[in-house]
């Protein structure tokens, strides 16, 4: 790439938008053109308008950016958009209606039936879906919405794809234990985290009950066909910063047996692997084989937190097998999957 | 009762040896005329030799006492067993055979085949084994061992009594977030504990899958029939101090609706109830309706921390129907259920 | 008290008015006869309007109590003010000047001249400055606020009063480790609390080197002169729920020695234990001799939350002599010495 | 430097082992020769004997060695000490007899008076002293021992320094909140830091009130004078994972004002920086200007965690100024502090 491709970034101060900020600081094909963000900030230096919570320093000329509203008047090939679903519906609307290509991390499009929800190593010919999107909603220009699942989604749905792919999935139960972070910044109050497990959070489980159906579904014509998985899921906050935790029973179609699971998951490579996309891990399913892990504190931050981490792989007694999966859930799960998204449009030509 | 019965307790140093102890220090039944614990702390002042870890006041005419050795030769009508288990099962032997009625709460002899693993609410029929046990146990004399179920079992089996009483039970599943108590003293080291979720417990998922069928089996002649329930564990500690709370899906043989496995549990009532035993809630599970409870923080020690704490009730789209159920796992889970049993014992003549 | 007194509350819907609420639910001496707080809590019934933060089960009464706005019209012999410092000042006022007694844990007043700030244990004389009040304030009948010191000035100038009373005090250095709840609920952030200390509490190091010197001062004539103390604070918010801990040096008069200060400590006692006040804890000041304690969590609850804990006395190098005291901050260090405040009017006849 | 200089670390299985392991697995003057533990570790390979404790990803080079005994037999040209005190002062005096130069995170000869106890940037010229106890102890050979001073003494001591000699210093009080992994693995116990702070770390106030006075010292002839300031500390464990935060007030000889203590700090720079030592953090001392830094979480890290970060610099009513210091307790505060003093001994041909 001869010259990096301006972007723009919506809802810049929250957590997820810091997240973006700080991975496309130095990225190799995307550069900063504008952060954007409510009122309340607008005009705002960025370092003034963000509560900086990332350890990590940002370069001074991005420190000292100027934060812009939300309007689609960016020079900006791509918008990633980190606003909160209160705002997110009509903004990004407004974007693509102008012209723009959007990688969103909010939740408000996720099911529309012309939008593709992509995890590129999953379900990268969703894309496909843009050419209905921007053939139905004909004041789209080039422009179109593209979404990231919600952050559990993500890591539960990687670890299910080989096994989806290999041997069919019929049902899969899910608790997840989630970090802090998930639920932006203030978020979580203090008192009700220390010492103390949220069994809830709020909207979550209709999400991971009803998007992984959608990102296994299959392209036919116009539309995504869903998988045909039952998914049950339980939802709990706990007290870490960052890194969801999974606990996973599947039941499979075809009778596999243990080291075939772990093989499938160990070999899983995809689209974003062979097209070397600059985000893209590795290996995006890492399986760790002691009893104990995978662990938030140890293993979130793995292939720069865009992998997800199996563990405690074994048969169950109620489905056929279960194991623990571990995410990074601001990266892999929010901010670095809209990147590794917007990675894929530019590598597929939709930019 | 006219005159208070003298009981001692082994390990009475420990965390559980500690709650007891906290327990009998006012019971209107039983008083402390022995506190028995390992090597290192025979020949000391109790408040010496135990790391004192509750916020309460003991009485000086407690904390002045000398610790003895674990041997079979106090003055006592009861003992009450909260050794580790690298030590219990021996030991639990040894008072037994000598006469002792022993309430354990270690896990060495739960699962043996004469020997009752008992809930009062659940199962207090299966006492009855004490005979097999004294029978097959020729040198018992009046002695045997009763045990108390692992910590998060107590409270899943709890929740599910009513259901396999009204519903018939086919299959569980379960995953636990397990307080950092659970583990002892000094147990979990904080840096493995703070921003960190251990997805493992050495030992604990057996036993979650094993004991509830022994504890819903049916006293036949001389031996319990297990019930036919296949259960599935995934068991996690995370950074609480106290309360294991536990997400559960079930599987029903009689297809019943919300209302009714609500109903099931809030009108649940049992033998210690009316038996009207000094420890028993009055209401052994407790239905929280709001969406977000209960929180080991807030619930944990309601009824004095004896009840099962349920809410989250919904449909399962896996199995039929799915729950939270939260239970303090040092007092119902540990110390209070083993008093509970010891109370039963006395209430029924085996004393 | 043939008849209990009705009592109000303003602000009874955050964390320092439940605490508040919680001690009242079942005092001796008052009923709670109204609940007040903001409009958007005023019309609904408490339980649904207060988002209920303690362990402790409420009664049904006042459970079901309709929450009102805050104006000075309640049929209530005393009234406590929780409310925060943005509004209270002037609602306090219409309160004080409609003939209202208030009871205020709010800083708005503290150091007003005409207002005593009190502790009951310290400078219960101060009351007289009501007197000086009602009658510069022409507007007050027999209303008058009095004011309860800052949280963490209470804990520190209870340890203090006996050393200031035997042997003089000149400086003071004063490091605090704050608990979450003095900055109410939802308050501080969870991501800002884990594995985390903040440096810094706004606004709090002036109250903590202010207040004692008006507390400790004389009543002379119409006005309080200060006491003449130096006093430098560092403030901290650590991770813990109740409980502030703060290290302290002093610097003496008249020199003295350890087993001294120790003594004039352990043998402090003052006008509520006189009075037998029914929130007066038997002890104000508890002295451990232990190396590690006073501990927030095993600690802050001796004396339900009324006293100071003392520990770690020796000797300083740089000033005198130094120590930890630990008390509980939204019991003594608020809710508890407003009440006891309350409790001190009545026995003084200013009620 | 031609060639990488042969290393062994002793104590290599532990947390600052693991830290100094993780510092020199990339090191551009060392490369690790032999990692050394306790007899329980010896001859496992080193992933197996050291329960690893950071994110980060080993080389297997390094993850394949096996771990050798403490004794002095290895091709090695400086020994890296990481021992815990009950073992640290005979095997590193064996290893010193042997020729080795040892450079210790050990207490046990910090106040010998023959070996420096050295900060690169405070006192780099007490390395002479390296000949006093070469001349002394006849079997040094070209062996010596140096060591590295307590964690939290270093951050102090480097944010002293420029007040020291600018100003003079006389009096200095501290207030610690240290972090977890300053007390190793296990180290403490979960149950004791859950919602709980520790007021008493044993050993610690001992240090931090005699090393910053030997560090201050001026070497004359062949013996450290003391720097004649008093110190008194009080030292508590917190609830964070790395970064100890303390509040400190000082007392100066020559009076000055906040600008120019600030500017002070701004500009120091020292040997370190000038010699262009691998593992010197260009700004030694950091100053943030925001009310509400430094934090542990968001500053612990910044310069590789080789750096002190100070903020909240204010007057103090009791001694002159005061402020708070933030380090990295086991980088610079440990591994980090003994790497860049033997960095120091090859720059200086120590080597």
């Amino acid at each position: 790439m001869d010259k990096k491709l301006p972007v723009a970034i919506l809802g810049a101060t929250g957590l997820v938008g810091q997240r973006l900020t700080e991975l496309l600081a130095n990225h190799p094909w995307f550069e900063i053109s504008a952060l954007a963000a409510s009122d309340n900030s607008v005009g705002k230096k960025y370092s003034d308008a963000a509560n900086w919570h990332l350890p990590s320093a940002l370069p001074d000329s991005i420190r000292s950016m100027i934060v812009q509203p939300c309007e689609p008047r960016f020079d900006a090939a791509m918008i990633f958009s980190a606003l909160p679903s209160e705002v997110a519906g009509e903004i990004e609307e407004n974007f693509a209606n102008a012209g723009y290509m959007v990688s969103s991390n909010a939740s408000n499009h996720r099911m529309d039936v012309d939008v593709p929800l992509v995890i590129p190593e999953v379900n990268s010919d969703h894309l496909d879906l843009i050419r209905v999107q921007q053939a139905r909603r004909k004041s789209a220009k080039r422009g179109a919405i593209i979404c990231n699942p919600n952050c559990s989604t993500i890591h539960l749905v990687l670890a299910l794809k080989p096994l989806a792919d290999q041997f069919g999935l019929k049902r899969v139960m899910v608790t997840t234990m989630q970090a802090l972070s998930g639920a932006g910044y203030p978020g979580v109050a203090a008192l009700d985290t220390l010492d103390n497990v949220m069994p809830y959070i709020k909207g979550e489980e209709p999400k991971l009950e009803t998007e992984p159906c959608k990102l296994l579904g299959k392209l036919e014509d116009d539309r995504i066909v869903d998988a045909k998985i039952r998914i049950s899921a339980a939802c709990n906050r706990v007290t870490t910063r960052d890194g969801h935790l999974e606990t996973v029973s599947v039941e499979l179609e075809q009778k596999s047996n243990l080291d075939q699971i772990r093989q499938s998951m160990i070999q899983f490579t995809s689209v974003p692997q062979a097209l070397k996309l600059p985000t893209a891990p590795d290996h995006p399913i890492i399986v760790r084989d002691e009893p104990d892990r995978p662990q938030p504190y140890l293993d979130r931050d793995v292939e720069k937190g865009m992998a997800s981490v199996v563990g405690r792989l074994r048969e169950c007694s109620v489905l056929d097998y279960k194991f623990v999966v571990l995410g990074h859930n601001t990266i892999r799960g929010a901010a670095g999957g809209t990147l590794l998204n917007a990675e894929l449009l530019v590598a597929k030509n939709f930019i």
